[in-house]
């Protein structure tokens, strides 16, 4: 008595929980967490349908990646490069200093061997990982004095985490922790000289130009982070093929939203710091050569230690190569002639 | 007798006609509508299939448009700016001379208010379009003698299609129309002293490089040419809702696919070319200023006598500006670090 219906197929209904690794109030990155959510609720008609919880609403925003691999929970966004004390090759999948522009890092993560390679180290930790957001470049950050030379780094404290911090610290920074609350109160009673965020749109949130003035381009040590979905492998395996593609669709588009907001949102919120009297300024260039320097140095110094990083190091550095000798030509030349005039 | 299955959802089978615009050989471009079928099916299990034909095969690559305004068929995938004689702000939609970098393309399109635009007049076309590819910024094509100032472009032959063919006339360029596969003849026989196509990875396919080996940049106008998909108006609204946004997921992941896809081809096709013995130029910057006065003087002899002309180049030359004072900045400031050294 069971009528097979024509023309219909039937769906399974499917709950998951997503923990992101940002507060709200850092409205676009953990926008596109809620991108993928009410995406995948769209495509499928509710019937996938995955609940995001804001970092400290279900785990810390740094354990998103162990509750996900334990399978506490089906799903993370987070960015990679918290977690490279668990393998330091991770940072590739977010960002390095001085590593790939957007348009690279998309081509090298889609269209090279950047997932693949991702997913082959994050396979060992039980999880699938997609890219799921991005800031494009980020600014330099905000700093009570002038960085004129290399040598006004020297002892300068600045708090910028990960890798950035690693490069800044072979410079002479005396390099501080700080979570992002206490920042604005030790740069305001001077126990700090300086800080990173990401960019305009978000620094200006949290008025940091009220007590540094000085706003230094370009973040070199976050040309085009990444930020990512984690998802559980078990969980993964168990999903119909059909909203395992629907999922992969939605983090792809997280991805360029959050890149396009960034692009539509930076511009206004620099006009409006530049007329609060905020003073921008390029890092000099031997700032610039000097921590070049130390980051090849320093990768070179883990990949001879580690040859899961080599493998990955390797391929990325000569994607990198070839696709900047494209890049560096055409597409340069064009926004030259688009911003410059000429 | 019917018995309801518990927590399964019923959904209904539609069969769906793409006409492409492109050619096979085109495998890129042609494949970004091919991207979009087989995404469309996969995140319905097949339920929602879309099948391509390649240009020709249903309609001429020129009649899509008109093809899918009519009814004839679903969806269809091609460029614009092919239809400027319907109304020429289509052309924002692909690209302009001195138009808008990816990046900007893309922001504009999906953040900004482009697509609304874009669709407003589409509407009256009884379309709705989705971007769906992007080649990013193409070359600026193959002479037989080198372009060492603007003088060397009055009286030159050369095959340029659209608004860069109406740019390159008001320079004195004497514009050719001809057809794909009657280039090279013509190149070879001295009818014909230049021609553009798309870049590095295209252009070595059609052999140019063996009889005009000058290989000219940037392709200023053709910034970064977005590919739409284009879908009738009652096909669209008699979609169910989720494979509305199925479709319209399947589309902008083409988009990104493709700009990813084009990045990575490029590079080793040019390493090929260079290897060949073509001879790289940069247009001269008396070229480039006096075709972006003629460039912008054009789009405002159009507006002046097309009122919705009018009120989408001025929305799009103000997100031009605005977006270029941020990019213009610290991401160009980043990539000159990243390609340029310092």
């Amino acid at each position: 008595s069971l009528i097979k219906p024509i023309n219909v197929h039937a769906k399974k209904r499917i709950r998951w929980r997503m923990a992101s690794s940002f507060p709200k109030a850092v409205d676009v990155i953990y926008g596109g967490g809620k991108t993928i959510c009410d995406l995948v609720r769209e495509m499928t008609d509710g019937m996938f349908d995955i609940r995001i919880y804001a970092a400290g609403e279900l785990v810390p925003g740094l354990k998103v990646f162990d509750a996900v691999q334990e399978g506490a929970i089906q799903a993370g966004h987070t960015t990679l490069y918290y977690y490279i004390g668990k393998h330091p090759a991770f940072a590739f999948g977010t960002a390095v200093p001085f590593g790939l522009i957007y348009r690279q890092q998309e081509a090298w993560l889609h269209q090279g061997n950047g997932n693949k390679l991702i997913n082959s180290l994050a396979s060992d930790f039980n999880l699938i990982t997609f890219p799921a957001g991005n800031t494009g470049a980020q600014m330099g950050g905000w700093y009570r004095k002038p960085i004129r030379s290399l040598k006004d780094l020297k002892g300068l404290r600045m708090r910028i985490p990960g890798l950035g911090g690693k490069v800044m610290a072979r410079l002479g920074v005396s390099v501080q922790v700080l979570a992002g609350g206490d920042i604005y109160p030790a740069l305001e009673r001077g126990a700090l000289d300086a800080t990173e965020w990401v960019g305009p749109y978000d620094d200006e949130k949290l008025g940091f130009y009220k007590v540094a003035k000085y706003y230094y381009y370009p973040g070199w040590w976050e040309p085009a982070p990444s930020i990512h979905l984690v998802v559980n492998k078990k969980a993964w395996e168990n999903l119909p093929k059909e909203y395992q593609e629907v999922l992969r669709a939605a983090a792809r588009i997280a991805n360029v939203k959050m890149m396009a907001q960034y692009d539509v949102k930076n511009p206004p919120a620099l006009k409006r710091l530049l007329e609060k009297g905020v003073k921008l300024e390029r890092f000099p260039d031997d700032v610039i050569k000097a921590a070049k320097k130390e980051a090849f140095d320093l990768y070179e110094e883990i990949a001879s230690k580690d040859a899961t990083y080599r493998k990955i190091f390797e391929d990325w550095k000569k994607f990198k190569k070839e696709t900047s000798s494209w890049l560096g030509l055409n597409e340069f030349a064009m926004e030259t002639i688009t911003f410059k005039g000429v």
